[in-house]
């Protein structure tokens, strides 16, 4: 991908329409900047943890499967086993660690924008690593309150009163 | 580094030495495998969030304040401002993203050992962004109950039976 494509996406991913609104148990309308799912992936096979080739290309696929725009990619293996990866997207990121010793990895996927379908990736690696205990916990990331959005680009109510 | 002074490093925070022992709310005694701090960095320094140098050299420094050991590092700018950025370190990682346009910039220290300071590196990037409105929760990742734990290298108790 060139660095011009690839600016030109980030640019629709990272703008205001990619806010995400939600609303508090108050029933105030808040809206968030990233989402980032920290997936718990208990009782894996210990053999797929173990393996580069194998934990490389599932947090890939994920990517793929969410339909992120894959930016970089550093994976690294430790003795005397564990790996650890992240995969850049140009929504933010997805990482993972794992200690085949425990059965366990941990998984974070963090994103922007409404395109990109995080729930995906999360399933389709719970599957690749057959977890047996899997856990979602969702934190919602650079929560706003609709006062405080100021959209990039256009006049804020102070800038237009010191037109006036 | 040399890839066999990496390897030998994460060998010894891999183990099972690393383990974060705390306690429940009912006083139950659990293990952690790694420790990690969300951090919301608000009311920032919207220049500093905008410019590259200063965001690689913020996070990589956090890194080198917690005594982490750097293996990796990945930072991309996004058009039309946003700086999206990893360090891996032997002990896991460190992520940012930043939003200029609402001086806010979400942080990732993810870390596992005893030797790793990661407060350190979170206080370091409050004070360098000059966010006036921080937040960090902390998530144990990769919680084991004393039962299941299984030391590496060392026979299980079905094992021992097993042999006997």
């Amino acid at each position: 991908m060139t660095k011009d494509a690839f600016l030109g996406y980030v640019f629709s991913s990272r703008g205001s329409a990619s806010l995400r609104k939600f609303t508090s148990k108050g029933g105030r309308e808040l809206y968030a900047l990233g989402a980032h799912l920290l997936v718990e992936l208990k009782d894996c096979n210990p053999e797929i943890l173990k393996s580069l080739e194998e934990v490389r290309d599932a947090l890939v696929s994920a990517a793929r499967e969410a339909k992120a725009t894959i930016v970089d990619i550093s994976f690294h293996e430790f003795s005397p086993f564990g790996i650890s990866g992240m995969v850049v997207i140009a929504e933010s990121h997805l990482s993972i660690h794992t200690w085949p010793e425990y059965g366990y990895a941990a998984v974070d996927i963090f994103t922007c924008g409404e395109v990109i379908r995080p729930e995906v990736a999360a399933a389709y690696l719970i599957e690749r690593f057959e977890s047996k205990s899997p856990s979602i916990v969702e934190m919602k990331r650079g929560i706003l309150s609709h006062e405080n959005i100021k959209l990039p680009h256009k006049c804020s109510e102070s800038e237009m009163q010191s037109v006036a």
